[in-house]
């Protein structure tokens, strides 16, 4: 039995009754019944995940998975594909957003090169897992062997792993990469069936021309590459990035061990829809942080059957959507340890 | 001349030259541009605000005004008026929603008893500003004389004065007071000409009984006290309360000491509304945190020109939305402040 194998039998369905019991707590809280909106529905959907109706205060980690895209050569994006290895350096010495906004979140940045086109040399403070140097232009074949796109795939279950061994107990999953809302727009299409003009969008803000040509490369590569009665990880292979692949391993690995995944903007919710079509269930530890600017994202998060808790208008990737929803699950689980009861306030409960 | 006449002529434009160098600064950033959204709104706001174009990261308070409402008495609340005084209790000993979230942002909070009908005597941690005990019932007169409306704007003012004093730059404004939400929407309604049955929502969650007595109550109020040639003070006195009144101060009292002001819900919007009638410009001081689920609270921050940060489906004030909204304040000035740019990161700019 394989590692994909085995974390996909270890994903079983949450606890409707711890998430049950954690309601009846927050309806002993002192403020009107369900005031507290959708704070409430993450604190009982994280029970929910945890089995535990008192879930601890968590302990965060945000995964940022970096790779480089063959169809960036299509001039698909706003920036050269050198890009993305100039920004592992500047996630390595904390100088980007997400280095920001995990610090003020206080969660651990694990920043992993799944398959950067850089040098050889190990960044400090980056976990070097580079399956190969960038994928292949998927307008002319698969983007990955079904080989490599397992091995990315089990690096982020592994990563996910080591991550609950170290008490990790939320983690929120980001990319980078040169190209990858292509990559990530490609299996949208793959996966929903919605029109590529429809779904398509500027990424990191390309012009009406590399937009056009960033439909193109999508339809050439759904041509090339006919998705029709393939598996999901062959799917995976042939349209997606090793960043993509390497995050939902880490989806699939953080489900299998329990642990709610807060997701960041398209890629990252294109990623947990590719760990979706592997096992169904994960849709259930997913939460959805922000909805971003980029097209696909609200089919992305539908597909998912979640809705995101903010639209902020943002469209940087990296995790930063998913630091920032980590102080309103911090908010929630908060709210469930520390708020008085009706009884231990003598505030007069009317069961409204 | 008044503290209030004072204080409106102490409030001037924002300075929209710091904003623009905000955002040069965000523009050299290693992000693509405008990519962090409304984050880069919120920055360059409060740039404005401070006249500053590198604002410090914020030193925040919330303050949270009680206060009881003689409507109460019309049946138009889910709960009895005692638990405004009950939870002035419950927040002096840290056991409600906002003491909680407050906690959680890092800000200090402050409690003030605006006009609690209550027992006289003094609450450990909170501030006595107690104009009355409570408004008068405002379907058989004015709520409040305008001298007392006057006085609680006044105590209002002057605790944002002192906050300023203490160097917090960013104050988040919530509410506490059964009955409030009628008094609010009976405001708007002054306010805005909007029907009354469009703008009034069920609160602290009444039943079908009690909305109809909800509508019932403010369209007498509105008879009873019609606004029609009123000044904003006198249409506060006949139809606010005190911790609204209070409330409207603390904005008008910001806006003079250049501080932005984080609304939360409806009530407390419907106080800056109030504020932005006696001076317009306040409304360039507001951030808009969430939008309730009250009916009116969309109509509020319209009529305020901002919008919200977030929808999360909650109803519970306190200023509990103000405290999760000074996240992304933070987040935004850290950005700011923390950022590599494309020069020092060694990133290739494509000024995309």
């Amino acid at each position: 039995m394989t590692l994909l194998d085995r974390t996909r039998a270890a994903i079983t369905d949450v606890d409707s009754e711890a998430a049950a019991a954690t309601q009846r707590q927050l309806d002993n809280k002192t403020k009107p019944r369900r005031s507290l909106g959708r704070l409430e529905d993450l604190a009982c959907q994280i029970a929910g995940i945890q089995r535990n109706p008192k879930p601890p205060l968590p302990t965060k980690a945000v995964v940022v998975m970096a790779g480089d895209h063959g169809v960036a050569r299509e001039g698909v994006s706003a920036y050269p594909p050198e890009v993305t290895w100039q920004m592992l350096l500047n996630f390595s010495r904390g100088g980007a957003a997400i280095n920001v906004l995990a610090r003020q979140a206080g969660a651990r940045l694990v920043v992993v090169d799944m398959g950067v086109n850089g040098p050889a040399e190990v960044i400090p403070g980056v976990l070097s897992c580079r399956v190969a140097p960038g994928t292949r232009n998927f307008v002319e074949g698969p983007a990955m062997t079904t080989a490599q796109a397992c091995a990315a795939l089990d690096r982020g279950i592994a990563i996910a792993d080591e991550l609950a061994g170290m008490g990790i107990d939320l983690i929120g999953i980001g990319e980078m990469g040169i190209g990858n809302t292509t990559a990530a727009t490609a299996l949208l299409a793959a996966f929903s069936d919605c029109p590529v003009e429809e779904i398509t969008g500027r990424g990191t803000g390309v012009d009406d021309g590399a937009l056009v040509r960033k439909i193109a490369a999508i339809k050439k590569a759904l041509e090339v590459n006919p998705p029709a009665g393939k598996s999901p990880e062959e799917v995976l292979a042939s349209l997606g990035g090793f960043e993509i692949a390497g995050l939902a391993g880490v989806v699939l690995g953080a489900a299998a061990r329990k642990i709610p995944v807060v997701l960041d903007g398209f890629i990252a919710s294109a990623a947990a829809l590719v760990a979706a079509r592997l096992a169904p269930l994960v849709a259930k530890y997913v939460i959805a942080s922000h909805r971003s600017v980029e097209a696909g994202h609200k089919i992305v998060l539908a597909a998912l059957g979640t809705k995101p808790l903010f639209e902020l208008e943002m469209r940087l990737g990296e995790g930063t959507g998913a630091a920032l929803a980590m102080h309103m699950v911090e908010a929630a689980l908060r709210v469930l340890h520390e708020m008085a009861t009706f009884d231990s306030a003598g505030v007069t409960d009317t069961g409204k």
